[in-house]
Parts: structure tokens; C-alpha cells; sequence
């Protein structure tokens, strides 16, 4: 029976699944595009702006340049769409980039692909709560001139829903996406109707200004230089695309076929409104610059320090809509949700790789175990703490923090689409049905181009945005990568240590009998409990272990002994030092020492507690000993717990924990019952 | 043989105790003096000054009131040495005045007093390290310039010097206290030489200014008051006069005699260098003001905010010496030494009371443990960082603080004094041998002057000194007083829960049967160890369990468990959410439930290793499955350890941690072996 608090909880985020339930919350494609596509669509809030910014820096004129740059976009965007069709089709297992690098390029480059990825997830969070919080602020002045501690604020709230578990819910996706998508077409509809059949004049709230060129007159070399400069920057519209990639496994059967057909509609839908917002701001004569401040110039005088620049969108929407106006408003706000929303896609996308990078010994093994509260904790601290930092440095710029961005994901692009000409090749090696071979050489011309056309994205964006702050980008991808080598290094070294050799298991039972000593202070329940424990299990021998650090003490137990009449000898260590660690220790080495093929069980009775603070109180002695004891060979350590009434409170906490569902299940799948196996419960 | 590096260790603070060897370490009285004594000797080094401070405040001319100050807490020295010695005949265990306290007056004085000595040791770092800092500066300007730097530095120093366990020996505190001593002597009879016998006129550096009176010609109840106070904070003279009565029992023997001559030695040295200093200042005219900056008049103009108001000790010296020669340069760097071994006291002090109280279950019972290192490291920090926070607020002012030192010490003597006073009213009760009941009545008379003398002050303090800082050092034993009674109050709570009942001990044993779970994750040593030793204790069934977290994996774990032909069943959990803690606790909670009566252990392999970031990538499912299978009632968790190469690492820092000696264990002495009950090994 649900508790009364538990309602509020189940109308927001639906009923707490059951693991036969799974089936169920398996995503239709209307649901499946906003919950992928959050990330990519969203970014064109900002592309738009970024290259009409940089062509700024070679004057006004330079603007013409804009629909060309679109179209290199576009192309790029039908590119990577195709190509990624190819993936899902080929790995419908959700693995990703870092599958397809790792099985077809080997380890190195997988390992590459991750740590793109995971800069990239922390980008993600950056760039978007920042353009977020400058589209909200477009509506609402306080936030943009608060735009660092606005950022930082919803980054800090995003963690602390992500770390609550608010469970992700395909319909908290749906509405805001779907709005922003429509008020952007509405709004490039609207702006056609009225620039076309109306013939209006619309203006941006920027029209009257000019630019001062920080280049004038570039040509040759230099103006291609800033036009590949200013497409990379239109290249951050395809952040995102791979996400779908990543997600087969939560799409309804078929599968494969729904993800490629989810990729098509979000690629389509991604450039045409990028396209739209390019083409409304050439007609509404948008001006944004680099640097506004110097560079925009205003009745002859540069507008200074104050002016804040909308993004590209806002402005469009002022001139289409009118500033302030409903629509105006409603647009804003979708847009500044929708890019909250694609922060939040990084919020799952980071622990579930994470969790696939420790299945395979990059990180620590703990991180493996889904739906793990508290490795999925430290990812999510780890991503918040890097994004804030970012925020802080670049001061919520979207501008300067979109200049680390792209190299993570053309990194990513460029080995995937490599990985899949191999994994053609190799499938083309053995494949004898010509319709297959005919469908497999065309979907490796497809991967091929994919590769050529990202690779080359690749080396422009470093060449146009390494000083820029790309190499900020780089110098995370290469932590990341030392870290897990190391990680996945000291997991082989030990995996070697213990590799169990070939002889028969039985040639490891070397010690013949075993010693049970059973260590008491008191003679109370815990005690009592751990005797009795104790004496179920047949030990060939058996004693209790006291240590005499108060005198006084010890001459009452021995008493209590007796007179309870306890038919287990008792033995007393001395230790003139008030020490119990050291004469336990010393004690159990002399019995290892005496007879050597005895093997000792030591049971320690251990109090269960429920704050944190009891901790503090109770069994540090016995942890220390326990850490101590392990250390020496021949020696097992028994807690024998004697819960206290308080441990009830801890026991509902733990159990609480443990039905907590990690935020971005929905967006995963469920684990494939049988994938490779029917592993039922047997023998 | 000792490693090439013990060397030097071995030359500075000698050979490692070993605890046969604890008889050679008990202290002759030219030992004792100085290790027992550093902490009221060196007060002698600024209380004469605050005292001329105080009086200040109504002008100079009140500065002839000084000698009946000085007179006044000669009589109180005397008088409370003479009743600490009856504390030693009394009471030679080494409990000190908490011990008294807690005896004859109850808990609720023990607990008072122990608060008031604990919030006493912070004071006496926070307050001897500014002094000795001050001292210092007046031959180094630099370090009277970064007054509280320098001070935070030396007690960093000096906390890590204890967290190490530099031990304490007898003659690091010998030397320095000594050439204290004789300087201050040689002082004060080389100045007594020159100004009677050679008849120099002597001048101290501030002979020439004048003194603003803050307050002129006060007379009637507001001079009383401010005598009152002055002679307060001459009192500071008396703290740690109390420290040898909690270190008898490292006395030789006859222990008490030793201690009660040692105590009337340090009265008598302590108020001949008090005297000899104020009598000294008065002859070379040393001017001091409470507030230098606006007080002092030098040439009719105050001397402004950068004048350094320099100890009476080091301006006498310098009148006597000549500023700046050998002689003045040696007695302020042993002034300076004296004050930091002062300070050092409390740092033994501290953790020493702390596993006193622990003992009675005033604070976590692992302080209890003699050289603990972990537990002592905590007291040192706490006490570290309270005298640290102390010294910033403070500005490592001595005057200021002086303030706040006084209150701790005289709430001790008083509660201290008052018990020694119902002590020997119980004995009176049963003695009936007329000698000894003339000398207990003799006894009983000096400690109620004792009591009240110190009564007196105590209340004389409180009412000079209250809001000049005192609330903060009530505070502070408020703070420590409620939190000791709240944990004292939780274990007797635990206590009670888990008393044992008062039936035959065998009707505990509830369980029947043991049902043993080896936890199997892969087939490797530290699994086959495990499975090993579980076989080894004739459990009543014995199963292996793993959770098939991997389909893949699971399969080949299953073909390698037969391949072996390991002769102990199989069982696999499924666990569709990749969990491992759930699907085990249910699975042992199905077991309690069909048999109850079926005890169940489980077998965990651990991996011991050697670094602290090893722990961040092993056990950690392990631990928190073991974690939540101690609330599971039934249940007891044995880890069998396999220990990693690295661990070795681990085993050897461990050992040194054990050989570690805790500073302070020279003034506590050994324990007593047998001292209630030849206890050894036995039964």
C-alpha cells in the first residue's frame, strides 16, 4: 500500500517500476525523438548566432556568406544522419561510438571515443545552461545580468534532481521539445508570410546597428580561414546526433528500423530550423558581433559594456512576433527548457557510460552495477563540479565555451564512422549474398563519405579553434584517457595475480582445522549472540579472546564467565599498553606459527547502528582490528551484527536507497533479458 | 638490527620502549621538575606583565600597588600547592582533579571539571605559543610583525611534530626549563647586584614614557575592582600547577613524597622568579598600557599604533642585560623554547584526559586505547584547530587571550579542592588511630582554605573578567559538557538494550542449523581460497551464489565451475537492473524465511591491498553488500581476505603505525600492572 507521501511522487513520475514491468516503458518514436533529440535540436539556439558572430569579424558584408555556410551545415547534417543509420542498423545493442571505435578500431581508439565523450557530456552541460540561461535572460533582464550565478544556481538543481532520482520521463521530454519546435516553425512560418505575402518590414531589435570590422577587407587565405571558422561554429548544431545511437535498446521492435527512422525525422527537423533561423535573420537584419561591446556601433558610437547581446533566436522572434509579445515570451521560455533538457541528457549519458566503460575495467567496477545510487552519485558530482567550473571560468559565455565544444564530438564522429568502413569490410569478407553485398557496399560509401567529411570537420575545427580553447578540450580528453589506462592497467595486474592456476580447487584447501576465537569485551547479547554463533559451526576448536585494558573490567567478565556458567574456555591477553589491536594480532600469529595448517576464525561481535554518528561510538575498535586482522594470512574475520533498536531507521534508509531508479533508465532500455544467454536460476 | 635511518631517530629521542622495559622510564625529581613544571614556570613570563597592565588603567601611579599583587598570589600559590600536595598523598593514581571531583563530589563536578580543563589545554596553546611568539619578537622584529602567522606556523609545527609521535623525553624539557630558570635567577640577582651593590641606574626601553590614564584618581569600590582584576590576571601565574597531580604515577618511587616535593619545589622557584620580575620592573620602570597605541605619551604625543609593546620580561632584561647582548638574546629565545614546551604539555595533556573520560563513557570508547594513534590524532587536531581558530580571532594577542585562561583553571582548583575536603570528611569518619585522624584534619583544613582561597578567585575572575572574554571559555565548557553527556548518555542507553537477560546463556542459541552462501563473482585464487575455508567449517549445507549481472560472463563461470569440477552447487541469481546487493538480500531473506531456524554465513572473498585508491576500485560492492546484510537479523558476514601483492605495502605501514609511541606517555607514566589484579593469562 503506497504511503500517503508517495502519491505526489507517483502523479509526477509515474509508478516505481518492477522489473517484470520493463516491457512497457519501451519508447514509441514520438516519444523517443523528444527525449534524444532534446540535445540536438536545442542546439539551434545558438548555432545560428555563432556564425553570423564570427563572419562579424571581416564586416557586415561578410554576412552574405551565411546561407553557403548553411548549406555546408546542412550537408554535414545529412551526412552524419545517414551515416549514424548505418550504426544503429549494424549495433543495436546501444554501445554507441565507443562500441563501434573499440570492436573495430581496437581499444585504444575506443578508449579515445570515451574520452571525447565524456568531455563532451560536460560540455553539454555547460554551453546549453549557459545559451539557456542567455534566452531566458532575453525575457527576463535579472538573469542576464546575473548570468554566472543563474547558470551555476540550475546547474546546482539539475544535480540535485538528478541525485534525488527524479526518474526521467519520456513526457517531461515530449512537451517542451515539441513546443519549441513548433513555435519555431510557426515563427519561420509566420516571418515568410509576412516578409513574402504581406510584405512587411521586420526589423531586429539589432537592425540599426553597425559592425566595425575587426578585419576589414580579408581576402585569400584569410577569408576562407574565417569562413571554416565560422562553419565550425555552425557545426555545433550536430552536437547531439549520436545520442540516438546510444539508445536502440529503449526503442519499441523493430528497433534498429524505429532509431534510423527517429534519426532521419530529427535530422530533417535540426536544418530546416536551423536554415529557417539563419534565413529570418539575413531578412530581419540581425548584427551580432565578437565583441559587442567595441564592435557594434550605435549612431556612430560603440554601444560599451552594458549592451548585452541577445541570441540570433530572440532577436528573430522580436522581429517577427514583437518584443515582448506572447509568442515572444512562450518561444523564450521553450527554448531556455529545451536546452535545460539537453543538459539533463548529460546528466544520464555520462554514469550509463561510465557504466560501460567499468564493464570493461576503465573505471572502478563498482560503477557497473546499474541503477547504483551511489556510483552514479560521484558521476554526477564529477560532471556538475567540472560544468561549474567551466561556467566560472568563461563566465557563462555560450560564445567562448562553444570553442571547446566541437572537438569532442568530431573525435567521436570521425573514429565511429571509421570503425563502421572496417566493420563493412570485415562483414564484406564473408558475405556471399550478392542483394547483402550490394546493400553493405553501399552503406560502407555511405560510412566512407561519413568518415572523409567528419575527418575533415575534425582538422578544421582544431585548426580554426585550438587557440580558441579548443586545446581545453584536448587537455580533458587526455586526462580522462591517462586515468582509465591506469585504471584498466591495475585491474590486469591484479587480474594476473589472482588468475586461479590449472590444478584441481582441492590443492588450495592446504589448511586442515580450523581455530574459532571468539572476541568479547562484555559479557552482554552481542556477545552471547556471537558465542552461540559461533558454536554452530563446529570449529575443531573454540574459544573466547579477551584483552585486558582495565582490570577491574576483566575481573568482572571472568566472574560473569563463571557464574553464567559458559562451557567455552576464555582466555585473557595482557596488554600493558592498553592496546587491543596489537595482542590479538601478536595472539593469532602465535597459533599461525604454532600450527601452521590451522586456519584461525576470528568472530567479532558488531553493534548495527542508524546514525551516522553511532558509527563514531561503536565498533571503531573492532573495524581497526578487522582491517589489522586481514592482513595476516590463514585468518577469516566473522561479524556476527546485533542490530540495536536505532539500526531500524538505517535499515529503511538503505531500503529506500535501493529502490531509487537511476535517472536515464528510460533513455537505456531495459537490460535484455537472454541477450546472449537464458540465464534463469539452475543448477 | 635498527635500519641506518633509525639512527638518527634512535639518538634524538632514544630506543623504542618495549614494555618490560616501561620500570627504566619512571622519572627522578630533576626530570620531573622540568617536564611537569615547563607550564607554570613559563607563565611567570607574562603574567608579572599583566598585571602592570591592568594597573595601568588608572595610571601610573598605581603601578605601587603591584608588590601587594605579587603578595597576593604568592598567598594563593602557597596556598594551592599546599593543597595540591595533599592531593598527590591522596590520590597517587594519576586521575588528577577530574578524578577528585568525579569521587567525592559526584559525576555532574567530575564532568564540570574535566570540561574546564579540556577548554584549559586549548587555552594554554593558544596563550603560550602567543606569548612565547611575542618573546621572541622582541629579539626577532620580523616575527612580532606577522604576529599571527607566526603563531598559527608554530602550532602547525608543533601539531605535527605530535601527529608523528615524537616522544617525549625527559631532557627535551630539562634543558630549556632549566637555562629558563637560571636565566630569570641570574637576571634578577645580576640586576639586585647593580642597583644596590653597584648602584647603576638600570632603565627599561619604556622607562621614559608616560602613561594616559584611561581612568584618573579612581578610588573607593572602582580601585577595588580594578585591583581585583589585576590580581586576576596575575593568577594566570597559577595555571598547570595542577599538571603534577595527574602525573604521579610516573614518578619514582616513594611516588606521592617524590610528587608533593617536586610540587612545593616548582611553588617556590615559580614565585621567587614572579616576584623577582615585578620587583625588577618597578626598579627599571617599565611602562605598560592595555592599549599602547593611545596610552603611552612619548614626548607628549601618544606612540601610534605601530609601537610593539614588548614583554616585562624581555624590557627587565634589557634594562638589566643591555638590549641586544648575548645574555638578552639567550634568555628571550629559553622564554620563547619554555613557552612552546608549555604549550606542547597540552598536547599530551589533552588526548590523556580524553581516554580518561573515555573510560567513562564520557566520549567514544576507542580513546580510550593507550597510544591509539588514530584516536590521539583526533584530539590533537580538535585541539590544534580550536587553539588555531583562537589565536586568528584573537590576533595572538596574549593579553586578550589571558582574558579567557583563567576561568578553566580555578573552576578545576575550586571543585578539585572542595572534594579533597569531603574526602577526608569520609575518611575522618572510620579513622580511628589519633594520628592519622590530627593529620587528615590538618589535611582537611589546608585544602578548605584551598577551596576557598581558590573559591574566592574563581568568583573575583568571573566578575573582573566576564565580559572581558571569560563567557567565551564558559562556553566552550558548556559546548564540551553537553556533548559528553549526550554520548554518555547514548551508551548508557545501548547498555541497557543490550544487557544480557539473566537466563542460561544456551538459550540463545536459536538457530539449529548454519546454511553457508559463498559469494562467487569469477573463478580466481581469492574465490577458490574462500570456497576453501567455507568447506572447512562443516556448515550444514554449503552453496555457492553468484548474480548474473553478465550474461556472458555468467555462462563462462558456470563452464569453468564444471570444467574444475568443483563439488559445491552452483547457484545463479538473476538481476535485471545489474544490482548485486538486492537479489543476494532477498535471496538470504527467503532462506530465514522458509527455515528460520537456519542460521545463514556468508562468505565474502576480499581483496586486501596497499593504497588507499586500491580501496576505491576493489571491495566496494562487497562492503556495501556486507553493510546491508548486517541488518538482516540471522545473518553473519565472514570476509576471507586474499591479500594482493600491494598489500604488503599496507601491512608494513600498519606495523609502523602500531610502534608508534604516543607523546605524553613519559608524564603518565606506566600502567600499573596488577595495580587492582595480578591480571595474567589465566583461565
Amino acid at each position: 500500500m503506497p504511503k500517503l507521501t508517495d502519491v505526489p511522487k507517483r502523479i509526477l513520475i509515474g509508478r516505481a517500476l518492477r522489473s517484470d514491468k520493463l516491457g512497457e516503458t519501451l519508447l514509441p518514436k514520438r516519444i523517443a525523438l523528444p527525449v534524444f533529440a532534446s540535445d540536438p535540436l536545442s542546439s539551434v539556439a545558438y548555432a545560428p548566432g555563432e556564425v553570423l558572430l564570427v563572419l562579424s569579424i571581416a564586416g557586415l558584408s561578410a554576412y552574405h556568406f551565411s546561407p553557403w555556410i548553411a548549406l555546408a551545415v546542412v550537408v554535414l547534417m545529412f551526412t552524419v544522419v545517414a551515416s549514424y543509420r548505418q550504426n544503429v542498423h549494424a549495433y543495436p545493442s546501444g554501445g554507441g561510438d565507443y562500441e563501434v571505435a573499440n570492436t573495430n578500431l581496437g581499444p585504444k581508439a575506443g578508449l579515445t571515443v570515451a574520452s571525447a565523450l565524456l568531455v563532451d557530456y560536460v560540455l553539454t552541460v555547460a554551453v546549453s545552461i549557459s545559451s539557456g540561461v542567455e534566452n531566458l535572460g532575453s525575457a527576463i533582464p535579472f538573469v542576464v545580468e546575473n548570468k554566472v550565478l543563474c547558470a551555476i544556481v540550475i546547474i546546482v538543481l539539475l544535480t540535485l534532481m538528478n541525485l534525488r532520482g527524479v526518474k526521467e520521463s519520456g513526457s517531461l521530454f515530449a512537451i517542451p521539445t515539441y513546443i519549441f519546435v513548433a513555435g519555431v516553425f510557426i515563427m519561420i512560418a509566420w516571418g515568410a508570410y509576412r516578409g513574402i505575402v504581406l510584405g512587411d518590414t521586420m526589423m531586429a531589435p539589432t537592425a540599426d546597428f553597425e559592425i566595425k570590422p575587426e578585419h576589414a577587407g580579408l581576402s585569400g587565405f584569410a577569408l576562407v580561414f574565417l569562413l571554416l571558422r565560422a562553419f565550425s561554429s555552425g557545426c555545433a548544431a550536430l552536437t547531439g546526433v549520436e545520442a540516438i545511437s546510444n539508445g536502440v535498446p529503449a526503442f519499441r521492435k523493430p528497433k534498429s528500423k524505429n532509431a534510423a527512422t527517429t534519426l532521419a525525422l530529427m535530422g530533417g527537423l535540426a536544418v530546416t530550423m536551423f536554415c529557417g533561423i539563419i534565413f529570418l535573420a539575413m531578412a530581419t537584419d540581425v548584427r551580432m558581433a565578437e565583441n559587442p561591446a567595441t564592435d557594434l556601433i550605435s549612431n556612430g558610437k560603440p554601444v560599451g559594456e552594458s549592451y548585452v547581446q541577445d541570441p540570433v533566436i530572440s532577436q528573430v522572434a522580436a522581429a517577427v512576433f514583437g518584443d515582448g509579445t506572447f509568442f515572444f515570451v512562450v518561444l523564450a521560455a521553450a527554448t531556455a527548457l529545451v536546452l535545460f533538457l539537453a543538459a539533463n541528457t548529460a546528466y544520464n549519458g555520462f554514469p550509463l557510460l561510465g557504466s560501460i566503460l567499468a564493464q570493461d575495467r576503465y573505471l572502478p567496477r563498482q560503477l557497473h552495477t546499474r541503477g547504483d545510487r551511489l556510483a552514479f552519485s560521484n558521476g554526477i558530482v564529477l560532471l556538475a563540479g567540472a560544468a561549474i567550473l567551466l561556467v566560472w571560468v568563461y563566465g557563462a559565455d555560450s560564445t567562448k565555451l562553444i570553442q571547446l565544444y566541437i572537438v569532442g564530438v568530431f573525435v567521436s564522429f570521425t573514429l565511429s564512422q571509421t570503425g563502421m568502413v572496417r566493420h563493412w569490410n570485415r562483414h564484406l569478407k564473408t558475405e556471399k549474398d550478392p542483394a547483402k553485398r550490394r546493400h553493405m557496399i553501399r552503406s560502407r560509401a555511405i560510412n566512407a563519405f561519413g568518415a572523409f567529411f567528419t575527418g575533415l570537420v575534425l582538422v578544421v575545427v582544431l585548426a580554426t579553434k585550438f587557440t580558441h580553447g579548443a586545446w581545453v578540450a584536448l587537455l580533458g580528453m587526455v586526462i580522462f584517457y591517462v586515468t582509465m589506462t591506469a585504471i584498466r592497467r591495475h585491474y590486469d595486474g591484479v587480474a594476473d595475480e589472482i588468475a586461479a592456476a590449472e590444478e584441481r580447487p582441492d590443492e588450495y584447501v592446504r589448511p586442515s582445522r580450523v581455530r574459532s576465537v571468539v572476541l568479547v569485551s562484555k559479557l552482554h547479547k552481542p556477545t552471547l549472540r556471537a558465542l552461540a554463533y559461533a558454536k554452530l559451526m563446529h570449529a575443531d576448536e573454540l574459544e573466547a579472546l579477551s584483552v585486558n585494558v582495565d582490570p577491574a573490567e576483566t575481573k568482572a567478565l571472568k566472574a560473569e564467565w563463571e557464574r553464567r556458567g559458559i562451557n567455552v574456555p576464555l582466555k585473557i591477553l595482557d596488554s600493558p599498553y592498553r592496546e587491543i589491536t596489537r595482542p590479538v594480532i601478536e595472539y593469532v600469529k602465535n597459533v599461525r606459527r604454532d600450527s601452521p595448517r590451522d586456519a584461525v576464525m576470528v568472530y567479532i561481535p558488531e553493534y548495527v547502528v542508524g546514525h551516522w554518528y553511532e558509527h563514531l561510538l561503536h565498533n571503531q575498535s573492532a573495524l581497526r582490528l578487522k582491517g589489522r586482522l586481514l592482513f595476516t594470512p590463514g585468518v577469516m574475520v566473522t561479524s556476527v551484527p546485533y542490530q540495536l533498536r536505532s539500526s531500524e531507521l538505517a535499515k529503511k534508509r538503505a531500503r529506500k536507497r535501493q529502490e531509487w531508479n537511476a535517472p536515464g533508465s528510460v533513455r537505456r532500455g531495459p537490460v535484455e533479458k537472454g541477450a546472449k544467454e537464458p540465464a534463469g536460476k539452475s543448477n
